[in-house]
């Protein structure tokens, strides 16, 4: 097995984005033990930085050990019990796998169902709220991945309370690219993942809980089947009072290293960070528009983060992304589901939102067009994109 | 929050171990896609070499996403469905671990109980497995961290078969340490961790399945509670015929980090990695009887990788144990659940397994006893471990 040297991509896709050198030198740093009394200080600076870009005060506020699908379910597993409802919006692939997960884990389970490319329907999630006072929990996926379609938060939140559930928030791709605010919506158990806007290798998944949410699980009568999910017995090693004790043994180099990505959005600030996104979004869409492409999403409900573009007619959606890589080494999504074929997925993504990623991806994209005679590559993507201006 | 500087420490602690740079500057490669064509050639190369360590032909292997303790549920969530029946040896904190989470998973535990401290008794497993015809699994931990207690893997796993069990084998702490035949001992799901004897930073586990674990999981009536942990779901992503598809984003650097660690054991060999590990165990436990320290396990049955000794009469064990952290940087371990407070535990593990920890630990040890008029402290450790001869 000759030692691998990964080959020079360029990470626009759905994640993972870019990492900058500084955090994979951070990931390099000695590894300490997780009870060091060392890493016990490092452990509530984390938090600290976490719950900042969360926007919470939240004390459960910290990173599992595992990636953001493992913090899905972790969510579920925690807040519900068998034979409970569940109200869950689906209009994405994640949205449909919150509610696989929920069903695996003996919950009853209710869908509000929507187009994939469009926001949850706040109207049609209250009718089912309405129509199941049973419900426990509301769920949902704040920016949906596999589509680009961003929800109303806080609209869906505020339904949540008002008919007495907790709401569980999918925020792994929105956290750090555009404005997620726990407390302000009144969410309850939000997870994100460490590989999209906050530029992280993938592997963790940032998690809060509110108070609610951990009287929740505290008042259970059935265990959380997941051992290793228990929020009660995690407590002990990320909560505990006067020192920590054993649950498992936390990634030590992995926490370095999102500890530098907080770091890093700290320095650069929350709402830049969110300018930046939005910024290069809009040369993004404006270099895509002059390529006669058109977006999947609504403009009103576009993530800035992730841009979904319909494969023209005619067009070979693989062989485009086979050119990219190949002639440009960079990466961006395929659809997913019933997208599949249908569209492209392109990250700006923390580091990767950046002008140059902008000018690469029009441009190649352009020349891969080209490369089927696609009429709409008439070579001024790249203007059309420049024309945007960019506020430093 | 400003920028964590790890302490210098030598980890002979139950895990993590002291990680070489080699490993940790392969985890700060480049972050490329999880499905990048060239990283699914490195996801090969990989699940060979992880083969290679487990000593089995088994097609599916591969790292799991989490930490050991994740994948130790991951294999009893997969083999068992609700209302089935498991034999569980409890013998230390990772058998009680092992039944509780079968138990949250819903299935039927019956444990068979030794002391901490000893092997899990062969006799007593074939009568339980005898009481219980209706058994579908028996699982035990090969190498069960919290006493250092080593258990007859190819006894137990037969006995599994001639009841008509699947086994399932914990080797966290074994793998890379002592020799794991999972094909010879006909194991079926067998887990490990990356930051014990592989030297590699907490939060992979390497997995195995047998073929007839892997029918065992087609055939279910049951989805498995967990989709994160389904293996059929898995399979997609790191078993995919013609290609690779999409399950969860796998930590690609974390990834890179395990590989270098294989490639480390590749090149000195699993036997010579086995006999250094056993050799510099007899070293330390030459000099722990010079201190008159006495070993909680039975000679037959010891771990060379985690060492436990009791704690003297009237000796304040957290003391010596701050003791070897502030004076010598030095991190051992403490006792769990009925051994707290009346056990040290000397990891001896991977890249640490080396003869200047030897010699250091004997020192601190030495030196910490003395501080506290240890009788045994006479000044002879060092010279009675460095009399054992270790052959490179």
């Amino acid at each position: 097995m000759p030692p691998f040297e990964p080959p020079v991509r360029h990470l626009m896709g759905p994640g993972p984005s870019d990492v900058p050198a500084r955090i994979r030198q951070a990931m390099a740093a000695p590894t300490i033990g997780h009870l060091d009394p060392e890493f016990q200080g490092f452990m509530e600076s984390l938090k600290a930085g976490l719950r900042a870009l969360f926007q919470t005060e939240n004390r459960m506020t910290f990173a599992l050990s595992a990636p953001a699908t493992a913090a899905m379910e972790s969510c579920l597993a925690n807040l519900l019990e068998p034979g409970e409802t569940a109200v869950i919006c689906r209009n994405g692939a994640f949205g449909g796998r919150l509610a696989d997960m929920a069903r695996r884990l003996g919950a009853r389970v209710v869908t509000v169902d929507d187009d994939w490319g469009m926001a949850p329907d706040p109207q049609k999630v209250e009718e089912a709220l309405r129509a199941h006072p049973e419900a426990r929990v509301l769920a949902f996926v704040h920016a949906e991945t596999s589509t680009g379609a961003r929800a109303d938060a806080a609209s869906l939140c505020r339904l949540a309370h008002e008919h007495d559930c907790l709401s569980i928030v999918d925020t792994v791709t929105s956290l750090g690219g555009i404005e997620v605010a726990v407390d302000a919506w009144g969410a309850d158990a939000v997870y994100s993942g460490s590989q999209k806007c906050l530029s992280c290798p993938p592997g963790l998944a940032p998690v809060t809980f509110s108070a609610r949410a951990v009287e929740r699980v505290r008042a259970r009568r059935v265990p959380v089947a997941s051992w290793f999910h228990d929020l009660s017995l995690i407590a002990a090693y990320w909560d505990g009072e006067g020192g920590r004790s054993y649950h498992h043994t936390a990634p030590v180099n992995a926490l370095y290293g999102l500890a530098e990505a907080v770091a890093m959005l700290r320095e650069e600030g929350l709402e830049a960070a969110w300018a930046r996104h939005r910024m290069l979004h809009e040369r993004l869409i404006a270099g895509l528009a002059a390529l006669d492409l058109e977006p999947l999403v609504a403009a009103g409900a576009r993530l800035p983060q992730l841009n979904t573009v319909r494969v023209p007619e005619g067009i070979d959606e693989a062989a485009v992304r086979r050119h990219l890589l190949q002639r440009f080494r960079l990466e961006i999504g395929a659809g997913l589901g019933p997208l599949a074929g249908r569209i492209w997925r392109i990250g700006l993504m923390g580091a990767a939102a950046c002008p140059e990623n902008v000018v690469l991806c029009l441009s190649a994209l352009e020349d891969a067009l080209a490369a089927q005679q696609y009429r709409g590559a008439s070579g001024a993507a790249v203007a059309a994109a420049l024309a945007v201006e960019v506020r430093a």
